[in-house]
C-alpha cells in the first residue's frame, strides 16, 4: 500500500494548535507533526489534562475556560488546529462558574453540546472555522495511522467468524447512522452488544462479563466491528483501536476485530498487531462501505 | 378503555401447557388461565426452574430434555400451549449429553438457536405448530397486561422529556428492526445506552453507573423506551416492565418510561404505577407505530 505523505506546514516552524483529549493519540500527533516541521502548541482539555505535557509548549483549559481557546490560540499566532484524543466526560455548563469569555459563548456552547458525539464534534469544528481557523484531520498529519484494507494479522476471519464480521458491521453501521455509537460485537447468529456513550472499552468488559456468566456459547466466535459513520466528518473522531483494545478484546473472548478500511485509526499499530498475533486474534480492514447494509 | 375478554377454553378444565421461564409473568398467566377455566400444566425451563411450582401440576425440563417436551405434553392430553417468562441463558448444545429424543431433534434445535431472540422464539413456536399444537399469546389469556395508550402516571412527559421519548423510541425501534434488542435510553439530545443480549435491567444499571461517574448531565432528562419489534410475532416476548424495572429506572435517574401501546406488557400494573408515582416518574403508552421513525 502506498501511504499518502504527512501534511507539512507551508513554512517550517509554522504553529499548529493541538486540542488534546486523553489516550496515546495526542502525543503521537504532536511528535509526528514536529517531525514534519510544525511547531506544536498543545491545549489539553478534559481527559487530556491528566497527562504530563510539561515537555511541550502547552496551556491546559478547564471546561470553564473553554471560551478562552480562540484568544489563546490567536495570542500564540496559531491559525491551524487539530482535535485528537478521547473526551469521556461532557461538560455540564450549569454546574460551574464560567470565565467571562466562556460566559459570552454559552449560548453557542449549549447549542453544541446537544446531540450525539458526531454532531458535537461537527459543531465544535464549525465554531473554529467560523472564526477563521483551519481545522486539520489527524490522518492528514499522521497518515500511517489509517487502517489498510484486508487482513493485517496471521489469523484470518473464516467461516462463522467471517459471518460475524458481516453481522457486526451491519449493526455498527446502523448505530452510526443514528449517531448512537461506533461499535458492536456480534457472532454469526446474533448481535451481542452495542455501544452507547459508555465507549468500546466498557462494552467489551460487558461482553467479558456476559461470557463469564454463560450467556455466550463456547463455540460462538464473536467479533468487534468499529465503523466509520456514513455521515461523519472524516476529520474527527474516526473509529480507532489501540493496544488496550486488543487486551479488552482478548479478555472478552473475541475471535477478532474489524474496522472500516481507510476511515479508522490503529494507534501504535506495531504493538497492536504483535498483541493480536500473540493472542491469536485477527484484525481486518473492511473497505466496502455498503457491506452489511443490504437489508 | 374496553379490555378484550380473556380467552376461555372450549370446555372448562381443558388443559393448557405453560412453558415457563423466569420472572413473575408465568405465575400470573397460570393463575389467570385457571380463573378462566383452563387446567394449567406447567413446564418450567431455564430460569423458570429456579421457582417453586410445587402447588401446580408441573414437570421441569433441563435443556438436555428439551426434545421430550412434545411427548410430555401429549401424554398429559395437552394441545394448547403458551410461552412466557424470561430465559437469560441460551443452551449450549455442545456442552451436555442430550436425552434420546433431544438427540433426534438436535439438527432442528441447532437451527433454532441461530439468530436473535425474535428468530429463536419464532422457530420454537413453529416447531410446536408443525407438530399440531396451538400456540397462544400471553395477552390473549391475560389481556389486562397490555399497555394502554397514553399517560398512566401522575407525572407526564413534557418539554425535553417528551423529546427524549421520541429519540429513545427511534433508537429502540431501529434496534428492534435489526433483532438486536428492544430497549434504549435517551435524552432529548442523544442516545445514552442501547440494549444487546444483556437485557433491560443490566442496561439500566449501566446508565446508573454512567450517571454516577458524571457522564450524564444533571439537567438532562432521560427516558427508557421498550419497543415492539415491527417484524415480531405478537405472541412472543412482547416488551414488558414490572416493579423491578421501576426500581432500576429510578436508580438510573430516569424521568420516565415509555412503551409501545397495545403491544407491550405491564406486569403487576397496580404496583408498577404506585411505584412510579412514588418515585415521580412517568409511564406512557405510545401508540403510533411510525413515531420516531421519520428520518
Amino acid at each position: 500500500m502506498t501511504q499518502p505523505m504527512a501534511l507539512a506546514p507551508a513554512e517550517p516552524g509554522e504553529r499548529l494548535g493541538i486540542v488534546a483529549g486523553g489516550g496515546a493519540l495526542p502525543r503521537i500527533v504532536a511528535a509526528e507533526a514536529r517531525q514534519s516541521g510544525w511547531a506544536p502548541f498543545i491545549v489539553p482539555i478534559a481527559d487530556g489534562r491528566l497527562y504530563d505535557w510539561s515537555a511541550w509548549d502547552h496551556r491546559s483549559l478547564s471546561w470553564a475556560q473553554t471560551g478562552d481557546v480562540f484568544t489563546l490560540l490567536r495570542t500564540h499566532g496559531i491559525a491551524t488546529v487539530v482535535f485528537c484524543g478521547t473526551i469521556s466526560v461532557r461538560p455540564d455548563y450549569r454546574s460551574f462558574v464560567p470565565s467571562l469569555r466562556t460566559l459570552g459563548m454559552l449560548p453557542e456552547i449549549l447549542r453544541m453540546v446537544r446531540g450525539g458525539d458526531d454532531s458535537l464534534l461537527r459543531a465544535v469544528s464549525g465554531s473554529f472555522e467560523v472564526r477563521g481557523f483551519r481545522v486539520l484531520s489527524v490522518q492528514s498529519l499522521v497518515p500511517n495511522l489509517l487502517t489498510p484494507d484486508g487482513v493485517l494479522t496471521r489469523r484470518e476471519p473464516t467461516g462463522p467468524a467471517a459471518a460475524a464480521v458481516q453481522r457486526a458491521a451491519q449493526a455498527a453501521q446502523q448505530l452510526g447512522r443514528l449517531d448512537i455509537g461506533q461499535a458492536a460485537v456480534a457472532s454469526c447468529d446474533r448481535v451481542i452488544a452495542v455501544e452507547g456513550i459508555e465507549g468500546t472499552g466498557e462494552m467489551l468488559q460487558r461482553v467479558a462479563d456476559l461470557r463469564g456468566r454463560g450467556r455466550i456459547g463456547r463455540g460462538e466466535p464473536t467479533v468487534l466491528f468499529k465503523a466509520f459513520k456514513p455521515q461523519q466528518d472524516e476529520r474527527f473522531d474516526l473509529p480507532s483501536i489501540g493496544v488496550e483494545t486488543v487486551r479488552q478484546a482478548e479478555a472478552a473472548g473475541l475471535s477478532g476485530i474489524a474496522l472500516t478500511a481507510e476511515r479508522s485509526l490503529i494507534i501504535e499499530s506495531e504493538g497492536v498487531i504483535e498483541a493480536l498475533d500473540a493472542a491469536g486474534l485477527f484484525l481486518v480492514g473492511v473497505s466496502d462501505p455498503t457491506m452489511g447494509d443490504a437489508r
